[in-house]
């Protein structure tokens, strides 16, 4: 399989895989995900290059990510903002912070620290069930699978 | 700055990112969360070439992620479990499948649920405060910055 076919994947996470696993597209993310919305600040705020800057954008455009807003003319330039399904995807990136926090992170203090607005604290957010509100970590779920996947994947067990 | 050097980065978000953002990654640990623990099958089931599987399989254990068992000898073949380092990367395969679910998802049932053992829910599992229980989306959260890193900062800013 090539890395293009997750895209057409039964499964959501492969199909979301495709589109963000890749470091550009993460690092762009957490960079908005910290208020940056001018070209030439994300370009040296992440360290990436123009041009693969420029085409990430485009993608995270298409895939209707982000929106991009004129915030001046002659010549015009562009303010990129995340959309609804944007800010959707602040999970993926406060879990992968927060991962990197406890395994990657030094004895020195986080270097972000994400404050609850509401409440005030600084806090490193955690999972939850919606149903019964219990914490919820990988040894507390089961995966069922649609008869759909579960008939896909039947024939791809241990072929080579 | 190179891809590689997310690694030297303040940030552990991108240090996780410069770990994480590859799509055969993803795709093996999604694997793993859903019980698969044999080459033949993680290779089948993911559609990775065998010799990238071997490569990325080696790097989750380099990194901790994952750990390798015997379960037979001549000749030895082996099993791979994921770690506690590995099974707190839960959340972020799940908030990625929550995403994938929600926007690229088609009316189709979900091609996996999550059930939640306690309470025998099917569940998306969300975000939440942990200090006041709330639930937490972007729009909540206020990211304040580590002096170190507010520093390192500065000096990229529209800098190309």
């Amino acid at each position: 399989m090539s890395r293009s076919q997750l895209a057409e994947n039964t499964c959501t996470a492969a199909r979301a895989v495709e589109l963000f696993a890749d470091a550009w597209m993460m690092m762009i993310l957490r960079e908005m995900f910290l208020g940056t919305r001018r070209f030439d600040d994300l370009q040296g705020l992440t360290g990436v290059s123009p041009a693969t800057l420029s085409q990430r954008l485009k993608k995270l455009e298409h895939i209707g990510v982000l929106c991009r807003e004129a915030y001046q003319t002659n010549p015009t330039r562009y303010e990129y903002r995340l959309s609804a399904m944007g800010r959707d995807l602040w999970p993926v990136i406060v879990s992968m912070k927060a991962w990197g926090d406890k395994w990657l992170g030094s004895a020195e203090e986080t270097p972000v620290a994400i404050i609850h607005k509401q409440c005030g604290a600084a806090v490193t957010p955690h999972m939850v069930c919606p149903a019964c509100r219990a914490p919820m970590a990988a040894h507390d779920a089961e995966p069922r699978l649609s008869p759909k996947f579960e008939q896909e994947r039947q024939g791809a067990r241990g072929q080579s």
